[in-house]
């Protein structure tokens, strides 16, 4: 069974001998070969030019024995080909070009050009179809809607981007073109990815869990599933939530194939619940589990991470859909041996 | 009805024809009168002078029509009075004097002196409870032992503290004597409190959703339910989680009688399912909700904010058990008219 395979089971919630890993950002900062490469090209040259892009996603495969390739972007790549450019702050963090602030800049943003604006996405992806083949997963991803909209109105990353929520009450004709324009826009950026070759895509509804939870519904997951619906049927995509657990069975209802949850779920348990669940099982509703040890550990002990790597595959022995991964991205100071021990022993567990 | 009897009577979920109502940092940086006071004393004199902590406690009850007064400090005036101090960096964000790295450093750290380094708060709460006298409840408050111990691990502030969990899971004995050591402090603390008037008290776990979810018991909420168990029997004790939204059920069991949500909880959907909770009827449990409407809102418009309270207020109309507040603690930037707007709209509420 190849590692492309094993993903594609997964998210069909069909039962494996192990879960296909793989690890978000995981292409990245930990790496010192990135670290070597970002010391000669600028983040925004890695991300634009194809064969640099293709090479850095590439990376961490070489070192481990991870079942899915992930493309190295940005989810701001989607804003930035829509007008609103970004860049990260010496003193860190992200800056947009401007805050977007009235209708009339909205209005000023061009949809048509997003596939143009995008094609060196389609380019790199192309290049990484050639080169993984058949074997390995490739992922597309991109944000949803509101998290595109917390940056977009905020200009720039925030504690907790009032922004986004403060307009959504005060001007929600306003607040639901923007969304509403964004969901056009990842529509033809997915497809584009799509076309190109991927084999799953992720959206990343990081902020979702800032929303008041009555407002959830209405500020980003409608948004969601407009998506979703608009992209070829069963096709896999998961939805990455953060502080979204009180949501999972609306999420799950939403068309996406997976939920990737954040390390404050317990896996077991949100199985039991969505397996349990009476309305998603009378629409004949599977969704499989992606997650979700603790990014903090991969700071700890190689033995830790082990022992909780285990402790996870364990909780999901005869629950069918679990793609692993971690909770949250991985943070920059991770070590690469606590990285190996966690993927190695996935490789070696048997179901 | 006096206000102190009112907040008393909705710890204890008893049927009211309004909630009382109160806000987290209600004394603090978005009152003009607060800013004329910083500006000629230093936070740590505000903190530490009895008469300008009842001051500026006092602040926001001349202006707003609130139930409660909350004693104006910080809950890093624990681990000062253990030894490890603490300041505001200038560029902001918080900064203790080191970071606890050894066991050594924990066991160096002197138990016996907390009620006098202290004595100071006190002070205040006794001045205040002479001047509010039994017409306004008065509430203490205080760090959860493992958001204190995210503090003291990290050596201040961070996005996501990950050396408490890394320590959690790499060694869990120094890990152990650290949460028991802060639990014993905590709890000399908060007796101190007791005798000096509060009616209650707020544990502010505001790191609790940090911690992976099979973690939570072990990490944060044990040491908690220790707390509240030394405590004198009945003493209402409110327990603040952030993101702590999956554990309502292990919460409401943990001795506390007010649980204070986040703005992510339904509180409709959580009385009901506290309600319904066959395992919390047996032992005749009956916790009170206390939130949660968003800080960001009182950014927006008061139009905006009185809809919204409105809308919270409705939502817990015959479920008794209900002190309103925010989902987290007001923002500098709230405006002083979306305060009034959320105030009079409880007010003049009726059940």
């Amino acid at each position: 069974m190849t590692s492309r395979e094993r993903f594609l089971a997964a998210c069909a919630c069909r039962p494996l001998d192990r879960p296909p890993v793989w690890i978000m950002r995981q292409a990245g900062r930990y790496l010192p070969e990135y670290r070597d490469l970002k010391a000669r090209h600028s983040f925004a040259e890695l991300v634009r030019q194809p064969e640099l892009a293709a090479e850095v996603t590439l990376q961490p495969l070489r070192r481990f024995a991870l079942d899915a390739a992930i493309l190295f972007s940005d989810i701001l790549v989607l804003p930035e080909a829509l007008g609103q450019g970004y860049h990260f702050r010496e003193e860190g963090g992200i800056a947009m070009e401007f805050r977007l602030e009235t209708r009339a800049q909205l209005d000023r943003l061009p949809l048509e050009n997003v596939r143009d604006q995008l094609r060196y996405v389609a380019t790199a992806l192309r290049l990484l179809r050639r080169r993984l083949g058949d074997q390995t997963a490739l992922l597309g991803f991109g944000g949803s809607p509101w998290t595109l909209a917390c940056y977009m109105l905020e200009g720039g990353g925030s504690e907790d981007f009032p922004r986004a929520r403060e307009l959504f009450r005060a001007d929600r004709v306003f607040f639901n073109a923007l969304l509403e324009k964004l969901s056009v826009a990842l529509i033809d950026y997915f497809k584009l990815q799509i076309e190109s070759g991927v084999d799953a895509i992720q959206v990343f509804d990081t902020w979702g869990g800032l929303i008041a939870g009555p407002d959830y519904e209405a500020a980003s997951l409608q948004w969601i599933r407009r998506i979703v619906a608009a992209l070829p049927a069963g096709f896999p995509v998961i939805l990455y939530g953060k502080g979204t657990a009180g949501h999972l069975a609306a999420q799950a209802a939403s068309g996406v194939r997976v939920l990737s949850v954040d390390s404050t779920v317990d896996l077991a348990a949100a199985h039991d619940s969505l397996a349990g669940d009476a309305a998603l099982a009378a629409q004949q509703i599977r969704v499989a589990l992606q997650g979700n040890l603790d990014p903090a550990l991969l700071g700890a002990t190689p033995l830790a991470v082990r022992d909780e790597t285990w402790r996870l595959l364990e909780t999901m022995r005869d629950r069918p859909g679990h793609i692993f991964n971690l909770g949250h991205g991985i943070r920059p100071d991770a070590s690469l041996e606590c990285v190996a021990a966690m993927v190695s022993t996935v490789v070696n567990w048997k179901n």
